[in-house]
């Protein structure tokens, strides 16, 4: 389920990032959320769920304010019952910007997963207010989220597992560390499954900035390459053993540098 | 150009294979190609010029002939003026099937370019003589074959370098240990530069029967991955610097495994 809508507001942007995003030395995709969630007056609450370092929540409070954020937060939430701590939905609805960081992914879902944290997420971001996550705070922004799978160009069956994420845009499967871990053949895989699927894989230190029309814009050093397979043909995938290869016929893949744009809604790629 | 069509005779076969083929566990691919060339009636000519051990040639001639070839031949052609050695070029004359190891396929293009080997086989293979070629000798059948370039997933502006190889097939782009070597990066920049070229990926101990209509079947236990950007709608290659990321929009992609079928000439996949 995707974020609700509420009439009237604009929903905040939802920004996954690739992974190892420059963070002192030229921060241009830390700096642009900054300044959306309101630069000197913005409030960022960080959770720093996904990691297992005492120190990932802090590390990202100086970043934050060497960019110029009026005021930060880390809320080290690191179990369920953290997750249904009032204490920390009453800061996070103070935010203007939430930012989850990396780690494993599967912290994430099985530690938010149903929780009020991840509810007040969602209706803050409906509301307005802005989302960005690093690597596993990349995955999770999607309804059916990678968990794991083979490294390598071309798709296997089971060459991926999908757990439910926290979907905070429909129908999109973020992959992150894209180009650096060699990701194509996880998110094939992935798409495969359910061509009402859109694979989003992300390099490191490049970001999709998806506005509230659910457009985004590349920012970084890298690509963002699209899997869309809305005219697929055929998947073997429902006949396949596994580690069998896969035969998919007709996928459309986009690769986007900066500054190129995508239409999730209506599957179109801009170049500028 | 490609090998030229003599009326009323039937192409040969030309089968890329992406190297690392099975040899006497399950040699498929190189049983099917001994089987096309004749059986116990095939004069099967190898040339190991891509390699530089001493034993290539030999060691093919021993696979083959333990396949039930009725002949074969090494031609130990390692320079130029081998390349233009008559006896060479009457001993071509009388095979059914031509194949060309692995190794560097600069060594290729560099020793045999424009000389009277490669000119009888171009001729042979249009009068109906089958080529295969593992690796490099994949690689070669191209028209603009990739002589190099950066492993990854997503392309980068100079991050392929292409020259001129045999071209057996027109308008063909030959990439071999595809998934293997981490190649989608080079193919997607290679077809960049020219949406008139399809890019041809593919794994080890897979192969690609291309009949004489330019129609091939996938055969092996990998994948083939075709790159199509006859309907590529902008690359930014024109513009870009070396090294940048590209932006390419609206590639068609076909992965096709063991038994699927892709028109070169109409560039239609087929599950079966």
């Amino acid at each position: 389920m995707p974020s609700p809508s509420i009439v009237g507001q604009e929903r905040g942007y939802v920004i996954p990032i690739g992974g190892a995003e420059n963070k002192l030395n030229n921060p241009e995709i830390l700096s642009r959320f900054v300044e959306l969630a309101g630069g000197k007056n913005a409030t960022i609450g960080i959770i720093p769920t996904a990691s297992k370092l005492a120190d990932t929540g802090a590390r990202y409070q100086a970043i934050f304010e060497s960019l110029g954020a009026g005021k930060t937060h880390s809320l080290p939430i690191s179990n369920r019952s953290h997750a249904n701590d009032e204490s920390y939905v009453e800061i996070l609805k103070s935010c203007t910007g939430i930012f989850i960081t990396g780690g494993n992914q599967l912290r994430l879902s099985t530690i938010l997963g149903g929780t009020p944290i991840a509810q007040t997420i969602r209706r803050l971001i409906a509301s307005g207010v802005h989302y960005a996550g690093t690597s596993a705070g990349a995955a999770i922004v999607s309804q059916h989220m990678i968990a794991g799978g083979k490294a390598g160009a071309v798709p296997t069956e089971g060459g991926v597992s999908l757990v439910p994420g926290m979907g905070l845009i429909n129908t999109v499967v973020v992959d992150q560390h894209f180009n650096q871990r060699n990701r194509f053949a996880r998110l094939f895989s992935a798409v495969s499954y359910n061509p009402s699927l859109l694979g989003i894989g992300i390099d490191e230190n490049t970001a999709a900035f998806i506005d509230g029309e659910n457009t985004f814009t590349v920012v970084g050093s890298g690509s963002i390459t699209v899997v869309d397979p809305s005219n697929i043909e055929y998947s073997s995938a429902a006949e396949a053993r596994e580690g069998d290869a896969l035969t998919l016929l007709n996928l459309k893949v986009h690769i986007l540098a900066a500054g190129a744009r995508f239409s999730i809604n209506d599957r179109q790629a801009f170049k500028k």
